[in-house]
Parts: C-alpha cells; structure tokens; sequence
C-alpha cells in the first residue's frame, strides 16, 4: 500500500468510506508513456548554440518586461540583472544559472497514487484541452460552455484509458461567475476523478484558494512535502510576464506546486516570422520565466512550455499541423534538454470547425511530433477544436482514442527470441499462412494497438449497420462512457470539507463576471 | 533545353506540335523532395545485426518459391542456390552479394525532362494511390472504377502540386477487358499527363506493350539507355515468387526499367505477428527478389519494398497508421539504406470506408511515418481509402494537399543571419508585435506552408458560406481542378502512334474479362 493510499485510509471517513471503495468500479487508466525510442532533433548542436547564444543576447541587451510587479523587480535586481522600469536586463549566464536549481523530473502526484505521474525524462504525460470558452456537439452544435458541460470533459477523460491527466480548464464554465468558477472547476477534478490535475492561474488569491483545497484533498504536510498540482503559466509574448500570471507562480512555486512557464505564440505575430527566430525568443522566455520561477523558490518544479503555431497570413488566422510548428516544437523540445528541464509542447491542435478530416489531419500532425520531440508534458493532447475555442465532445474520444498509437509507437521494437520468430518463419514457410501456427496464437493479443472507436468492419456489415463516419462514432461512445460512469470512490469527510469549503468561499464574495 | 526536349522536338509534328507546346498552360509540380533532416530510427545497429543474420538463415535453411518459372530455378541453380522442386535454398552472403549490382539510385524520365525524378538517397517521390477496383465520391458513392474515373484521377494527379508522379493504376476500369485495360491506362498516362509513370505487371506480354509504347513516346533508343517507368513486383508473401510477377519483372529489368520489389504482408496473416519476425521475412523476400532482378540484368535499376500493414485479429481486417506498421516501416527503412537501395512504403493509408476523420488520423500517422522512415517512393500517397479497395476522390485531392506539409517538413530549418531574424526581435521588443515588422514583410509569403483546400476562415465566414466540412470543401476542389484541366502538349505525330498502336493490339485478340 502506498503512501497515499495508507494517508487517505487513515483519514476519518471510516467504515462509509471503505464501503464507497470497495463498491467503486475500476476504471482502467494505462501508465504515462516511458520513451523506448529516440527523440526526433532537426537542429544540430551548431543550430543550438546559435539560437542559446541569440537567446542570452537577447535578455541581456533587450530584455524583458515584468509588468505590475514591483516585488519581481526588486528580486531580479537582488538577483543581479539591471532593472530599469518594469524592463529586467538579465546578464548573460544568469538566467540559465538560476534555472539549474530546478528539478530534471519530479512526482505529480494523484489522489489516487496508481494515476500518480512522473514528469520529465524519457516519459510523456497526456492531458486534455485547456482554455475553450465554447463546446461542440453533434446534437447541440456550438454554444457557450458550461459547469455541465464542464463536469462531463472530466468524467470523460476520468473514463479515458490513455489520458493520464485529469487536466485544468477543460472548458470555461461560462455560467458560472469568473470569480467562483475556479473553485467548481477544482472540486470537480478532485471528485468526479482521481487522475492528477491542474490548479487556477486567473488570480493570485484562485491560486492560493487551488492550494487550500489540495490541502483538505491530500493533507496540509503531503502538500507541502510534494507536488500534486501542475499549472499552466502563459508568458505574454513577446517577453512580457504580467502580473496575474506571475502572481500565481509565485503561489504556486512558494508551494512547491508545479508550474509550465510557456510562451503562447503565433508565429509572425508575437514573434519572428522565422523558425530559428522563434526559438530563440522562445528560449530567451523560457529562460526568464524559470529563472523567475527559480528565484521564488530554488528547486520548485518547474516545465519548460512552447505553445506555438504558424499563421496564416491572409486571414490572420493561427494554422495548426503545419510543418513549421513542427520545426519549432522538435527545436523546442531539444532546447529544453540542453537546459535538463522536462518539456510541454503539442497537443490535439486544429483549425477546423468541425471534427473532420481537417481536424484529424492536423491533430494527428501534432501528436506525432509531439511524441517524437520529446514533449514530457502534453496539454490539449485531446478534444481541441476551432483553433482551440472550441472544446468539442466527439473530437475528445476521437482524439483520446489515437493516443493510444502514442503509446504504442513509444514502446519501441521487441527483439527477444520469441519476437525474432524464426521458428514461426521455420513453420510456416514459402506459401503458407501464420493466422494458425502457435506464435501467432500466442502473441496476437498483445501484438497490434486496437482502436476502440474506429471502424474495422467488412463494407457489407459497416453499411447494414448505418454507414457510420467517425463523429457519428464518436457520438456514439461520449453517449456510452457517460452512461457508464462511476465516480471514483473519496473519503465522505474530504468529500463534504471540499464542498464546505467551496460554499464559504463562494459566500464570501458577490458574484464577479469579469 | 535537356535531352528529353530537344529528342522530343526533334521528332515528327514540326508547327502543329510547337504551337500546342506553345498553347499549354503551365502546371504547377514541386520538385520531388530533398531531405533536410534527418531519418528516425527505431531498431539498433546490434537490431539491424539480429534481422539481416536471421533473414540469411532463413534463405538459406527455409529458402523460397519460385513458381512455374524453371527459367528462374535454372538462374538461380547457375547463380549458386540449392534449387529442390520450386523452392530456392540461397546460401548465406550470395543474395546480398548479387543485391550489390544494383543502383543506390536512379533517374526515372519524364516525357517532360522537368518532370523527371531521382529515385534513392535522400530524395522522396509521391505517386498517387495504386488498385483499388472501386471508386468513391459524395454524388456517386461507392461503384466500381471505369476508365472515366481512371482518366480523371490522371488528370487530378497532373494537376496536383505535391504529387511527383502519375503512378500506375491509380484504378482498375473495370468497363475494359482485362487483357485490354493496360493499353488504355498507359495511354491516359502518357497523354493525360506529363510526369513519370508506371507501367503494367499483371502478364509479362503487358509489360512488353509498357516497353513498346514507352519506345514510341520517348524513342527506342532513349528508353534502351534510360529508365522510364518504375513497376510495381509484388511478392506473394510468405516467400513466393509467382511465375506473372516475376514475367512482368524479367522484361522489365532486361529492358533497364525499374521495378519495386514489395511483399505485400499483413501482419499475422502473412507475415509473423511480431514487429521483429516480421522485418526478418521482408528481408528475406526482398533480398531474393532483388537478387533475382540483378540476375535478369546486373545494374537493373530496383527499389526495395515493404507495404506491411497490422490486422484487427477480431474481423481479420487489416488496419493501418498503427504503430506496429510505422515500427516495421521505420525498421523497413534502415534495412534498405543498409542494403544500399531505394526504399518505397508508406502511403495514405486508411482502414476507413469515409474520408472522414479516422480517414485522416490513418493517413496522417502513415505520411508522416513515410517521411521520417527515409521512403524514396510513396506509392499510395493519395487517394487511398477503405483498405486499398477504393480509390476516393475527395481524398485523393485531400491527401495531395497533406503531401505539402511533407515538402515543408523535409527542408529543415534555416538559420542563416535572416533566419535568426535578431534584428526583428530588436525591434520589436517586450509587448510589441512582429505583424507590420520588416522581417516578416520581407518573408512572410515564404514563412509558412498553406494549404490550398483546408479553412483557415473566421467562424462566422465559415458558418455564413455553408459551414463547409473537409470533403464538402473537397467535392469542390475536384470539380475545379478537372474544369481548369488542360492537357500537355504532345507531338500529334506521337499520340497517332500510340493511339494506333493501342487500337491495333485492341484488334488482335477477343476481349477477356479475367
């Protein structure tokens, strides 16, 4: 029995909540992926030193903005950049200096310690989309989200067999107020999941109130003593960290929460038209950002992010699946790894309205050059649409679905005897078929990853049964997993200290809508 | 003015053949692609060791058919092999040595000299989709292929961007007689268009008429000293080489054309249901087969082959963009460069009966496999669907338009000084924007890939023009293509010829319909 497990079981609750274990259905959840292949690098060392180089140059003679935040200005002077106005020089050397104090991996963990994950290294954690104000479903079309809607993203990814992560704001619950709805996001995941998950960012004081919570989930020590939070630090490019972002990383570090400290960039607008010109103020960001992260508290958790896509320049539009955001991810991700920090990149993006076969080109663009730069942490791994307005039901189990591709290629190539299957080869020989012989009886269980939505039927039997295309599939299955939902099992007591503890808070203040 | 040109002009047709050269619109093609990056490879060199010895041994122990073919098994006795009965038992070193004559790579000839293509190295050549008996589209359904359909696929292929080659038989016209459908295909690609094509391999008698009209578009002489057609030589796998193939191959390779040698496996079905057993059986088969080429004629210009595909062991379906067959793929790919020989796999592969989004998910995932594995020879690249039994419209122009980001991903990143794009980023600065900046007028219509099919529009654009999904989208980019359709220019003197010489063998024998 581990840690947790022992912790949560020795919390009051007593025989009420054993009953609600032993009665829970296991759902199953596969482990974040461990790498067994190499990482994808089209930049060469010369190309990465260059781009370090123009990144050092670029904090020290341009430097960055850190808006509102005069406790920030003052640390970076004491930390020995050249302050003037909001704008932080940063000597060359220092910002990778600082960020050498923060943590090549480290443990987030979950409620329940089986769906803890390791981020960093050679592994992948995958969570859903993060940030639509609006939902898509065949029956309902598109429409401002909701705490429903909400609630329904978490049990889907819950039931999700490839998604390791509960993730954070899957979808913006517009019907709640903008000053409460944190904390409706945050009992969610922590009750209708036990997958890890991630904390509010939108205030200083929604952060703190993600820490207070995670305390009543986990315990005061356990969270101090550990990570069980990640959450999602935009930098404004270019080179600007607000004060709202920063004030809930210096929560989250002071806390030893977890923080990706990520430029969101459309390229040719917050930043360089150019790949390498990306990448290098991508880097001078990042280094920043984790500097600053590192300044708050040396050693806090921390994950290099590189939210970026190309643009097209007719419309303005942001493009997603392109070769160029593939460039610059693959250099992001071996960046990171010069900079020994664990790396969040890629996800299921798309431009498309609809979950077709745009989306899915694009989509499946992204994830394979997510797996293959390395990326350790995927936000948006599923369900995103429209350029990321849009979290769309059908598109999260399609999308879900293909991660598991993910973890198959990740495993790499088996070589022992009984893969080598000389005897079988032997058998079988010139003319003959391997559907009977013995190795195929043995193995073919495991040997091929199997969709659970995708259509493999004989053309007679797919179109006596409808002619179903994949969304209609995928309707099909939201339906069903919905359907099929049990709640993980919690201790009653923490169960009704969350819910109290969301009922005083929102008590506390009038209802704020923006 | 290139050889091909000027032999061309030289040739009959005098002022009619001009003023239709003349006349010819001009269509755009892209250069077939140069890799600027690296290949990704999962297998180690110990791994390549393990499956290049245990293929040996099974040549050599196992051995493989040659069927009804004494011709072959006397070569093969010549050769140094243990021939009993059909089967050839191949010692151990002698394929890989008779492999050696073969060419690390190849010119292929186009009628138009730009259009020609070099096959191996670091080069890939797309070819669209190859058999499919039936065809699909929004209006028409699912029915089986006819010439109609044949001719306007050609057409789609001339006039698509990404696509280097008019590939073979995109479908089987069902509405000609079998011994007679060749004749009609060569002639739509040899008049239809002007890129490289393929020519036919179901009789060795078919191959011949290949040989013959491809005298007559491109000179006797000419094709004697140069390559202008690269054929498809499926292998029957497990390890059997049948007397038709092999036919088509031996003129073929005698006459200097190109064949790719390629056992078509479904994994478990054909081949061991490991990743391993699998690549040690493509090894095996694609070492006797080549070898047998160099046999007919050392220095036969050759590709090695492997379209391999895992199965649903539930329908005994195959599947595709499965991670099982982008490990074989990728392993597939380091055999071949270590064999020294063009590679031809992967493709726009689906398993779907829609070009919907598993449609897409599939062929994404095989595409960008194909890319990164080091294919030289995409046959299949668009138009795919169903498991190779229909060739689809709609996503014939769909993928075509995909095969653009493959062009963008295989040239890398810049990084010269105007890639760095330093001085940009100078002026930009903290909190500015990089729209109205020099840089990025100076490179943006350079910067980034785009698609000529897929939305990039605002919603309300989108929803306001009919709120289009990618085959609607797709529906439309047909018909326009195939009403701005002009045909390239041919001497007149050249297509009387083979228009006389395809009616004439129409004349000689009665219709057959298997």
């Amino acid at each position: 029995m581990t840690e947790a497990t022992t912790r949560r079981r020795s919390r009051g609750g007593g025989g009420a909540a054993r009953r609600a274990e032993r009665t829970a259905v296991t759902i199953e959840t596969a482990k974040y992926i461990e790498r067994n292949i190499p990482n994808f690098e089209v930049l060469t060392e010369e190309a990465l030193d260059i781009i370090e180089a123009n990144a050092e140059t670029i904090l020290e003679e341009v430097g960055v903005n850190f808006v509102d935040n005069p406790a920030a200005l003052d640390r970076w002077r004491e930390a020995g950049a050249n302050v003037t106005g909001e704008r932080v020089r940063i000597p060359r050397g220092l910002a990778k200096k600082l960020c050498s104090t923060a943590p090549k991996q480290f443990t987030q963990h979950a409620r329940n310690p089986e769906k803890s994950v390791v981020i960093g290294g050679k592994n992948m954690v995958l969570a859903p989309v993060y940030g639509p104000p609006f939902v898509r479903d065949v029956e309902g079309g598109r429409r401002y989200a909701t705490m429903d809607d909400f609630q329904k993203f978490v049990k889907l990814g819950y039931m999700s067999k490839w998604l390791h992560h509960s993730g954070g704001t899957v979808c913006e619950p517009t019907d709640v107020p903008v000053n409460k709805r944190h904390l409706d996001m945050l009992l969610a995941h922590m009750t209708l999941s036990d997958k890890p998950f991630m904390g509010s960012v939108t205030e200083p004081s929604r952060a703190q109130d993600s820490v207070d919570m995670c305390e009543i989930l986990f315990g005061k020590e356990f969270v101090q003593e550990n990570t069980v939070m990640t959450s999602l630090i935009n930098i404004n490019s270019p080179m600007t960290f607000d004060d709202v972002m920063m004030g809930a990383m210096e929560i989250y570090a002071k806390n030893n929460q977890a923080c990706i400290v990520s430029p969101f960039i459309v390229g040719g607008a917050m930043a360089p038209v150019s790949v390498a010109g990306t990448l290098t103020q991508v880097m001078a960001e990042c280094l920043a950002g984790i500097a600053y992260n590192q300044l708050c508290r040396p050693g806090a958790p921390v994950i290099m992010g590189a939210m970026v896509t190309s643009i097209d320049m007719n419309s303005g539009a942001p493009t997603f699946g392109t070769p160029e955001a593939s460039h610059i991810t693959y250099g992001a991700g071996q960046l990171a790894r010069r900079l020994g920090l664990p790396f969040r990149s890629a996800g299921s993006f798309c431009g498309s309205k609809l979950p077709d076969a745009q989306a899915a080109y694009e989509t499946a663009n992204s994830l394979n050059m997510g797996l293959l730069s390395g990326v350790n942490f995927m936000l948006h791994s599923c369900g995103w649409l429209e350029g990321g307005l849009v979290a769309d039901f059908e598109k999260f189990v399609m999308d879900a679905d293909q991660l598991g591709t993910l973890h198959g290629l990740a495993k790499g190539v088996q070589m022992d005897e009984d893969a080598q299957a000389m005897d079988a080869i032997r058998e079988v020989g010139p003319g003959g078929h391997y559907l009977g012989c013995e190795h195929t009886q043995k193995n073919f269980k495991s040997a091929f990853w199997k969709s659970d939505l995708l259509d493999y039927k004989p053309f007679e039997t797919w179109e006596e049964e409808g002619a179903r295309d994949t969304r209609t599939l995928a309707t099909q299955r939201v339906e069903k997993l919905l359907t099929n939902y049990q709640q993980p099992a919690l201790d009653p007591a923490i169960a009704q200290a969350l819910a109290d503890y969301v009922a005083a808070k929102k008590a506390s203040m009038p209802d704020a809508f923006m």
